[in-house]
């Protein structure tokens, strides 16, 4: 499972689902591993300063079985970026996962991941998602298409990571590291909408 | 304002306040700068491998409003460093407004800040604050002593940090952060506790 990072990525939209993983990780040895991974260079400077090392280049990254896309100002400068979009397209299409959180949902719209699907975004950016042809833009905390998931803005990035451990491990384990991180609100915005959340 | 950061800083428990103060500095210029800071090293190596560069140490920070000592399992060594815990001392005794988040509540204890007075922390860590003499734990999500705080576990920081936004700047601009984070539990969360929560 990888994170992507990049100059001006918002704190919060990646390290959210970092956090989630990272806990699932510990508390269920072998569930899930977490790779940092970044557009081209090891070092970003993610929007309100924080300097993260040790991102591997996408392109130089095994397979991977998710792939997280966070948002943030700079995500207007990865959306333009040719390369680093077919290989999300390309990624995608071998069978990986493709998740975004907040304006990384405009990242994968300008990959196409998007057409003709329902997908969510930030609140400030849901007019700019509408734009792309096709997509179908709604106001959701998460939205499950299977192979692509989209969240809302910033700290939705928790839910749709703890989403993404109750499809793997079930609701249960879920929980369980939503308890851990003391994230109370999952169990109250889980219980009403999980069923609509849920893939078939 | 600073954030401490140190190696196994559980990674949410420093990016969820850096987060808000991040978004509140940038939507109401003027307000909160943010500084990185560690007990000795630039660089530290978070619990889940997140690696951070670029942070001042402690002791060679200017002034601090406020003073934020997050948690994780490295707080358990931060602990025991007793030239931290002096110059910790020394700064609340110069006026900074020192707050923990998760088991950072332990290095405010052993730092001596928590004699005396109520304090929370991580819940699977309650049993080890009470052993600090003098300490009365409860298991709230944040308890504000006015130049104390100290916060439950994990997201919980999150809160915390709205909670000092709304103390600094009014309970409308910690909701048009909570907001622009997406972050809704907090008003939910706010709206029933923070008459209890607020210093006199």
């Amino acid at each position: 499972m990888g994170i992507l990072v990049f100059d001006d990525v918002e704190e919060l939209d990646f390290v959210g689902p970092w956090e989630v993983f990272g806990v699932a990780g510990r508390i269920f040895p072998g569930s899930f591993s977490l790779d940092l991974l970044s557009v081209r260079a090891a070092k970003v400077r993610a929007r309100y300063g924080l300097s993260i090392d040790g991102a591997t280049a996408l392109h130089d990254a095994g397979y991977l079985d998710v792939l997280v896309v966070p948002g943030g100002a700079g995500a207007r400068q990865v959306m333009k970026d040719s390369s680093l979009l077919a290989e999300i397209r390309s990624r995608h299409r071998a069978g990986t996962l493709v998740a975004s959180v907040c304006t990384g949902a405009l990242v994968l719209a300008a990959a196409g991941l998007l057409e003709g699907n329902r997908a969510t975004t930030h609140w400030t950016a849901l007019d700019e998602l509408r734009s792309f042809p096709g997509v179908h833009v709604e106001h959701e905390r998460v939205i499950d298409l299977g192979q692509v998931v989209t969240s809302a803005g910033i700290s939705s990035g928790i839910d749709m990571a703890l989403h993404l451990v109750a499809r793997f491990l079930g609701p249960e384990r879920a929980e369980e590291v939503a308890h851990r991180m003391e994230y109370e609100p999952w169990a109250s915005l889980s219980a009403g909408k999980r069923s609509a959340r849920d893939v078939p």
